[in-house]
């Protein structure tokens, strides 16, 4: 690669943070780390990294989700740069978050452990490092206006799913209560949310019936609102 | 500033690209420079400049289009970061976009000149330096979005316009045609779009009511949908 062009210019330290969300007992919580180096050590922590040198910024968000998650095809969308000055107590780094949406069904448990990770409830965040609570809002506030528009919202569930759990996945992520009937209706129009014929029997004697997004069905009309 | 922490890690170049709407004739318009740098001398592309060691992301892209324009007090917003390993010929540089919403009415066309920048149609864009066309792309889908929602449209027309050169606006901006009678019943829902009792007569003998936003009435409703 040249390196010729632009010499006089000024470096940074450029990183990635990463929000990575997921939907535990009806909560939207976020997968938060103790920090284990300086500064700020023993403060809770979005999970981030330096990029390097041969990695696009994309790739290296990638790259710690997937290390941390053990996941692949992890859902996951830029959330925007965070350039303030001052932003990073140890030097200056420009970061770009990315939230992730994983199914944590998925999730090996004791990977989270061994990260010193835990979830924290998105309507009851601790204090983060940095600007990371910034970068958490921003990334909900993204969440919310996605979940509007596009069938995201599948990639925080298991493939089969409940409706209840969906509507309390919506309530979650707006932090207010939808009313049933309205929330039904909208999903009856949707034929690409298709009964699988199961009942999952966990939260009632009489049992919910289990639905599952068919994605074949919904590139061909593609009318997602809710 | 203490740089003591991050020693071992690599450091890249961080730039902003701006990317500029004007509303001209009827037009949403895009305004571009000839660069006058190796490599991509004479290419068409963003204005775009390095960032400082003690600028914020943020206020590069201010200081960037406030050189160019001469205006204060510009509407924008970020599009993102661009982070492919080689998007940029010279050198790898991480790239944050922003795009800027201008009254072309107060920009001093002779400013426009003496920077070799000329407006180009964003219904037909030329081919650009690096990954500029992508950014472009993605600022619009966001323009779009944002035009939705909240009355960020009048960042680009003087204080007071017709609702014909309103609607051509969003035609502009969504590139379909909008039906007028559906598009002037949903202004008449918005009583903070409200007429000036001035006529504009440029366009016909009879004149078109020229309207204003106002800004106040807005804030104490807040229910633009367009």
């Amino acid at each position: 690669m040249t390196s010729h062009f632009y010499i006089k210019q000024e470096k940074f330290l450029v990183s990635t943070d990463c929000i990575i969300f997921g939907f535990n007992n009806n909560k939207l919580e976020l997968l938060v780390c103790e920090r284990d180096m300086d500064p700020g050590r023993g403060e809770l922590s979005l999970l981030g990294g330096f990029v390097l040198s041969g990695e696009s910024v994309d790739n290296c968000a990638k790259r710690i989700v997937s290390e941390l998650t053990g996941l692949k095809d992890i859902y996951m969308q830029q959330v925007g740069a965070f350039g303030n000055v001052d932003r990073d107590p140890g030097e200056r780094v420009v970061s770009i978050g990315y939230y992730a949406l994983i199914d944590t069904n998925e999730y090996d448990d004791d990977l989270r452990k061994q990260f010193n990770a835990k979830w924290v409830d998105i309507n009851q965040l601790p204090d983060l490092y940095s600007d990371h609570k910034l970068m958490v809002e921003k990334a909900r506030m993204l969440l919310q206006q996605k979940f509007q528009r596009e069938p995201a919202c599948f990639n925080l569930l298991g493939e089969k799913f409940t409706l209840s759990q969906l509507q309390n996945l919506y309530q979650a992520v707006y932090d207010f209560e939808i009313d049933k009937r309205n929330f039904r209706k909208k999903i009856s129009e949707m034929d690409y949310i298709e009964k699988t014929g199961e009942v999952d029997k966990t939260s009632s004697k009489r049992g919910a019936a289990l639905y599952r997004f068919n994605l074949k069905k919904y590139n061909k009309k593609q009318n997602f609102k809710l």
